[in-house]
């Protein structure tokens, strides 16, 4: 296998996580493409619905309003082919499954007080749910892409998603970074760091994306 | 005014309405532009989120999946415009109000048992929904368009909304033709209809879409 057409050094590179993806990861998920893509297309629907959802509860806040009309469009544009990948390969969506990542990353600000508001909170978890997303994504691309025929081209598809998650993460963090002083952002986002590692670390290895 | 060039002979042709919108609420609606606007946007929001539901809780249900994630689009970008509008008046998005049409219709199914289980009436609410929006788009096209200027251009808009919106209703009640049978379908749409007019003639005149 090589990586080196893969334009990161790692896959942490420019995100805010602390800690890589377990090292088993990526053969339990090429050992079940069926459950990740299924898996993945409910992450783009769910992103997709968290942002309308940020519209409907900061509707005053027209930058942040705009900026997930446009996000939610993204992410359903990736939710169809990743449904198309799912089609192609003889497959259906299937029920979602409960994402405990999520849930516990959202929780986190409400066993973990001291940080600059709900909206700011909100926002971070969203910004740290794209970065493990990205990371992921790239550490598909690393394998996927020195494989040949339909592995490849998923590869190269997740290349490019990996892209689109860096900038949707950077996105929300610049949000947060619009409602505290710079170093406060700063430092919920290091703390929220240190949570979502543990997280990462205590759940099981299996062919998700969180 | 004159209405002649609009191309149904009345606002309810072709729609499963059994009453009018309240003849004053025109005037209610024009008098209030700013109210109805930000009301305008928080449905197309709140139609784009209910599609997207529709996917994460039937997901089995390929036919119904892809037909949403377009919907979702649509209402997206009518949710774009209508936010233009919005900015170009000079005003802002505020917070939504609490829906009870919405909330009436949607439970109206559990207060009235004997349909075809909760995916078709969850369905029929929603063709309900967009077919009232078409309504009151009409309306506003017959009442906006005899004028000039900014005026007309927004009864434009709501003339191109409301073929939009007779689609979808459309959309919802095939996807409910397909779970169950035509004569059990056409039997609920008219209890819906009737339960419908009671919720509608209930609501107090508002510049809002329902």
């Amino acid at each position: 296998m090589t990586t080196q057409i893969l334009p990161w050094s790692s896959s942490l590179q420019g995100l805010p996580l602390l800690r890589e993806t377990h090292p088993d990861w990526i053969a339990v998920a090429r050992a079940d493409l069926r459950a990740l893509l299924v898996d993945h297309a409910h992450c783009e629907q769910k992103a997709a619905s968290q942002a309308l959802s940020l519209i409907g509860r900061f509707p005053e806040d027209g930058e942040l309003v705009r900026s997930m009309v446009g996000l939610a469009a993204e992410e359903m544009r990736h939710f169809r082919r990743v449904l198309d990948w799912i089609d192609r390969r003889g497959e259906s969506l299937t029920r979602p499954a409960p994402d405990p990542y999520v849930q516990e990353l959202r929780s986190w600000s409400f066993r973990r007080p001291g940080g600059l508001g709900a909206r700011v909170d909100l926002l971070l978890a969203c910004a740290f749910v794209e970065a493990r997303s990205c990371e992921r994504f790239r550490i598909l691309a690393g394998s996927l892409l020195p494989e040949e025929g339909e592995l490849r081209e998923l590869g190269g598809f997740y290349l490019r998603l990996a892209d689109a998650e860096s900038r949707h993460w950077e996105t929300f963090r610049n949000h947060a970074l619009r409602h505290g002083p710079e170093e406060a952002v700063a430092a919920r986002i290091r703390a929220m760091a240190d949570a979502e590692a543990k997280v990462v670390s205590r759940l099981p290895v299996e062919p998700r994306m969180h």
